[in-house]
């Protein structure tokens, strides 16, 4: 089925996103890359004018400041396109509500992580979590990362536990159990249990496991390199060209698809 | 939130799971035991008649024969109730087409595993499968079984090898590996890859892993003893009892929440 | 190589171990149940006397009190055999004197846990632990077990902590890191984490990790039903029967290989 | 225990793993880099001459080539020293006498992988297998590597299924299973199994399990990035440095202690 490539403008060109979305770009025979540029003003290097860019994509993909975001959001729903893959991160209220509103005009998905596996993780543990009764069913959370790591448990471990409490509706903070140390007692119904390991080089690993009478199931997610949240943004790209206006996230992608 | 008991019936009360199903009744508060029968006639020893238990019961639990099943079906409709859960297998055409009609009055949950987690593991695979590219996403299939098992890969494997089929509008057959032996050439995308462990005494471990660049997704499952069937054959009981009729599987209620 | 069984007789026959040891050796073809009995006067019931279960064995198994224990070591070092498999525990000074004393005529194996896996996990993780760079390789074990556990970490966990520790040439209680919670810092070297999960009814999962910068080493043991220590009593018979005298551990056994 | 840093040479400087070699030394407080050479005459571009970096080493590290490799082993034991850490592959057996009559004089660590982790593996794998009687333990080997591996198994696979059929003291071609698929029949005792999975970008996983009747050992390496070798290379150098006269390799370091 060949199809003409997506053509994708680079926005925040510079930046380590910037630079690894252009080579996965260029290696993906589906994309062809329309331009990159940095700020508006910066050209040469390879770089072109954010007009120019812009003028040649059929989507941008943004990992800059919430700002530069925002305004890009409010200038691609002026033009009636291109359509917006927005990394960016730390929006104010105002922010939001200029994105928002460009997406009356234009398809847009903004997310705080584009690790496709993640996002997927999240969607899966929720909906295990809702459907297995807690009185019968234990929920404990593992999380592993390199020996670098100052806090724990992870924000993705922490996330996670979200997802189960909110499959469950109840408050994480009211059923969370951090640590289990000396006498602990029988492992209360409902409970949400974490453990954290810490060592080498690991990127990130979690796993949230529902065990009952007699059987385990396990849903985990293994993080080797940090090129996945490229990949992730590439497949937001190859979704969000020429779908209708609107601001999605990646839980969107997943549920209707990434390949829609 | 003190209720009342869910009274439940057992018939095929001297098999296996009909045991099993009698002495999880009798250690789960939330249930109280109307009565077993084993058939129609036989009594003493515990049992009553059928008509009795029937008579008591909120919901009634049957792992018998196909045309047992069916005419139970048949004898609760009739009567306006109670409830089923049939967890008998090799049902022909006429005698689904009995528990059909019959669930037009009454509310019946019919399923040929019991295993609440191994429902689970199916619907999240197809949904992953579904959602992750198969250009991007390797699904590999990995079981181990005890050393007695004598066929490989196992029917659930296959089962779960469907499900990623059915989440990626492809026949399984078309795209499985069964085997890798030797020089195999590199992995083309879409392949279903299968990989079987033999060892101990092992109940059942089977996992799905979607691997892309840099990261991993898997669900899992792993079974540790039979009578997992049975809490899944109490689950539905309680899912079962005073709801609309019509006719139900695991997946509905996984799907509904285990605890609606 | 058709040999002659080994005639092993069980003391202690109507304990629970004593059954599964009568049991394991009826099914067992390279085995021959020699007698059985409980207390030395209570016959019947398929029970025989002590000293005529002593005088027809080539190995006893002994799971009973460190009394009655030391006093049958005491017996069978007398009359010259048979060779004993004690799995009694709590014993005194001077009963462990009595069994030192009884192996200078008799072969003795005794032991706090039979399961032949756990004591090979605990014997690789100490090697690996002498082998591996503290300053490169981090050790961090995980342990999960059945909901209704009251501490942690477990006995087993402790014991395998110990092992790292022993082949580091460190004490535990100085780098044991029994919980991490909130901002940690980063992990210092050499430090022997411990991370636990609680659910279900999982017998005793126990993994130690070593990892470094792009590697990981992990060992690990899962037990899926108590028989493993019926199991490794019977190992433990066949490698001490005719062995020549002294007292031996499960360590030994695996040391010297268990088919010896 | 502040003590003088192992001053360490680099041959092959301009290769892959030379220049990885620089990079670790220069980032270990244990070590100072004494000089880098690439072939004997070429200099500049910060390499010295061959003979001006031996004489300023405590430990010569050299992936080269076999013959490149031999010669320097002659040239370092003429000299009386430094020692040698050499990972070239490929040798032919003249080149092997020459290494060997060296080894009279100097120190050398050779080995073909210097993955501390995978080593150990092999070590503890043997160990294992041949304590753990085969008819009780069924051993099975999984390894799971990226899309592009065009064979299975994987070579490291393959020599874990050696260090198991080693420990028996039997011949891997006689009791390998490498598939299973259809009807296989019970699994027969002593038959070491393998299991095959291809996806994502793997760097490599491996896997033994020893699984009896109710419980299961397995020991497992997991590769995350190829800088462990060069992380080997500098345990190797740290290893040999002041050490005496001999052909060592990686097992070696590994039984007496990495940290000797």
């Amino acid at each position: 089925m060949p199809q003409p490539p997506i053509r994708i403008a680079i926005s925040g060109a510079l930046g380590r996103m910037g630079r690894q979305m252009a080579d996965a770009v260029r290696a993906d025979a589906r994309l062809a890359l329309a331009g990159c540029f940095h700020r508006p003003g910066s050209v040469g290097d390879g770089l072109v004018s954010r007009d120019e860019a812009i003028a040649m994509a059929d989507v941008v993909v943004d990992f800059t400041t919430p700002a530069a975001s925002a305004e890009l959001a409010r200038l691609c729903a002026e033009r009636g396109g291109p359509a917006l893959v927005i990394g960016s991160t730390g929006f104010e209220a105002a922010e939001i509500a200029t994105i928002a509103d460009a997406a009356k005009a234009i398809a847009i998905v903004r997310s705080g992580s584009f690790s496709l596996g993640l996002n997927m993780l999240v969607g899966l543990v929720e909906q295990a979590a809702r459907a297995l009764d807690p009185d019968d069913w234990d929920a404990e959370i593992f999380e592993a990362h390199h020996r670098h790591k100052i806090d724990a448990p992870s924000g993705t471990a922490l996330m996670l536990g979200q997802a189960v409490a909110g499959g469950r509706d109840v408050r994480l903070d009211t059923v969370a159990r951090r640590v289990r140390d000396g006498v602990t007692g029988a492992r209360p119904a409902g409970e949400i249990g974490f453990a954290v390991a810490r060592g080498g080089s690991i990127v990130g690993e979690h796993s949230v496991s529902f065990r009952a009478e007699g059987e385990t199931v396990t849903v985990s997610h293994s993080a080797g390199d940090r090129i996945m949240f490229a990949r992730g943004a590439i497949a937001a790209a190859l979704w969000v060209a020429g779908r209708a206006p609107g601001e999605y996230d990646m839980r969107d992608m997943l549920g209707q698809s990434a390949r829609a």
